[in-house]
């Protein structure tokens, strides 16, 4: 029987649906492969930045031990980078995980975390600079759609994460396996992780 | 102030995650302009194919008046072409919506429950024939990224759902409020309905 790798979610007020869940599409088609927890810092029902509520499997204090911490971005970020609590245990669950990506601004919360010092990294292009501010010790990637950096992996703004999943899921399975998944989903998969059109639009939109 | 449509969509045990979060990521972030609503029978908490679980805002019952339907697929419609009220309750629903939108397999349940008749519609490649079984008086589209007939709107399965849902915004807002929200998403949008190169894949896993 084929070992399946556990994904943690972190889910936080203000996550950004696609964020979350155009990755875990993805994982879970792969679904010989991967089991998927939603995690929130005291379990129960977590609100998007869209407003739909997703329920959490764990809280910090009862979730299982993770293979791949998945981090989306949304505009909860903006509160979470001064949460120590939520800090401390990305920090704590990134040095145990097999693999660690983020979404979005979600490599904003674990730069702050300290997990990507010395980490080539990117994040969403319409809030670039604020995820930036908070560390200096990331080698910070402004044109990229995702990025890998040993088991860090990091992507660009929302459906970004889409494509380094699909990414994640080659490393850690099989392309074919990804293929499949995308074919699937009838996803037109950008398999380029230089390939980012988006580093020099600007949006009216505030930022993510 | 604008008038904000709420958009309906309709949850049930097995739905495909990224049928709802995609093109809820895009109407979330026409935040002006639309107000969202998870409708499920009874209310309450329902789990994805995948395993996420969500919160229904509204049962049947108490759900408001809804300007936009949408309609996820997912294993689960092969359930629910048989419940007959959830089928009533689409149709019903349909005749009063301004739009309706279904994405992947959820155009087998808007066929099984009549809302087709004599429209144009498509659905997932994967399941087509078992859509195509739940009503002759449907003319099947079985090439399309998605298909537009009137106040109809039907997307191939899963991401076909995100660009038919770029489409909707540009129809009932603007196509620059759409452009605004594909690239706020760093969105490959695909705006060309007959763009489809997944009408002749062929995939090892079970239909949706």
């Amino acid at each position: 029987m084929t070992y399946k790798r556990t994904i943690g979610v972190v889910l936080f007020e203000g996550f950004e649906l696609l964020d979350v869940f155009g990755p875990l599409e993805m994982f879970g088609l792969a679904t010989d492969h991967f089991e998927i927890r939603l995690i929130s810092e005291n379990g129960g029902v977590v609100a998007s930045r869209q407003g739909p509520k997703s329920v959490s499997d764990d809280s910090f204090q009862s979730a299982p031990a993770i293979d791949v911490l998945l981090v989306p971005g949304g505009t909860g970020t903006r509160r979470e980078v001064d949460n120590p609590v939520l800090l401390e245990w990305l920090k704590a669950r990134a040095q145990q995980a097999e693999l660690v990506a983020s979404v979005c601004t979600g490599s904003a919360l674990m730069a702050k975390a300290g997990v990507f010092d010395g980490v080539c990294a990117t994040s969403n292009k319409l809030a670039f600079a604020w995820a930036c501010s908070q560390s200096e010790k990331v080698h910070w990637q402004p044109q990229a759609r995702w990025v890998e950096d040993g088991k860090f992996f990091t992507s660009s703004g929302v459906s970004a994460g889409i494509d380094m999943s699909l990414a994640v899921i080659a490393k850690l399975v099989s392309s074919q396996v990804a293929e499949q998944a995308a074919n699937f989903a009838e996803y037109d998969w950008h398999r380029d992780p230089d390939w980012d059109p988006f580093a020099s639009v600007v949006s009216p939109f505030e930022s993510a």
